[in-house]
């Protein structure tokens, strides 16, 4: 791998490591000013204000957090990222796991962009049960 | 990247291509026997009869098909292939439009494992759509 890409990996890398110690600082601080985040087919939420407004309260609200990076690897540009994962939310007792595949593309060593892709239903259908 | 890395990434982007030319023979012919394929969270489908009965009928039943790569990745083991990509299926004047993310294992030459993670709901609503 380009040295580039070797710093676009250990970012999320890093990234996800920061979820499971559920760092807000760390979460946010690799967030590009002009981020798009997105968990397709929603609309892409535009800007780091409007992904940390999603984004915090799965910290604030979650007693624990797994995020489960079971494959990762690097596009020839060097800055783009591609990962499976399980994102596990533990709220208590109870836990919503999300099978899930991201990608994100890593500018100036910032999250400039980020999409998630998993099936919507099944993760709403978990929330749903957490209430139960 | 590895030769062994090159060789994956090059059968991934031919399973692709051979999608967009709806080529049975050569989409058939880069499964293993042994594949599991599975369209996340739905069950998995194990072995190529299962995976061939699933195929088939979206090759048969559209009259054109798009398999469009937006990104495409190599993992580290050099067989672990990740995509992000639009399949758009073409019924006629309609269409239904599929962003989703997949991983591709290959071993031997041949796609041991794949899965695709899309929100299902999504495309069953374009599904339904066709019938309307």
């Amino acid at each position: 791998m380009t040295d580039k890409a070797t710093r676009a990996e250990s970012l999320i890398r890093d990234f996800c490591a920061a979820w499971e110690r559920r760092d807000l600082a760390a979460i946010l601080g690799v967030l590009a000013p002009d981020i798009v985040y997105q968990n397709v087919p929603a609309p892409a939420m535009e800007g780091k204000d409007a992904a940390a407004a999603f984004l915090i309260p799965i910290v604030e609200n979650t007693s624990k957090i797994d995020f489960i990076l079971t494959a990762i690897a690097v596009a020839a540009d060097g800055e783009t990222v591609l990962t499976e994962r399980i994102d596990r939310l533990y709220y208590g007792e109870k836990l919503v796991d999300i099978p899930l595949m991201g990608i994100f593309v890593v500018r100036n060593g910032l999250i400039a962009e980020w999409r998630d892709y998993t099936d919507s239903a099944s993760a709403a259908r978990q929330f749903a049960a957490l209430k139960g």
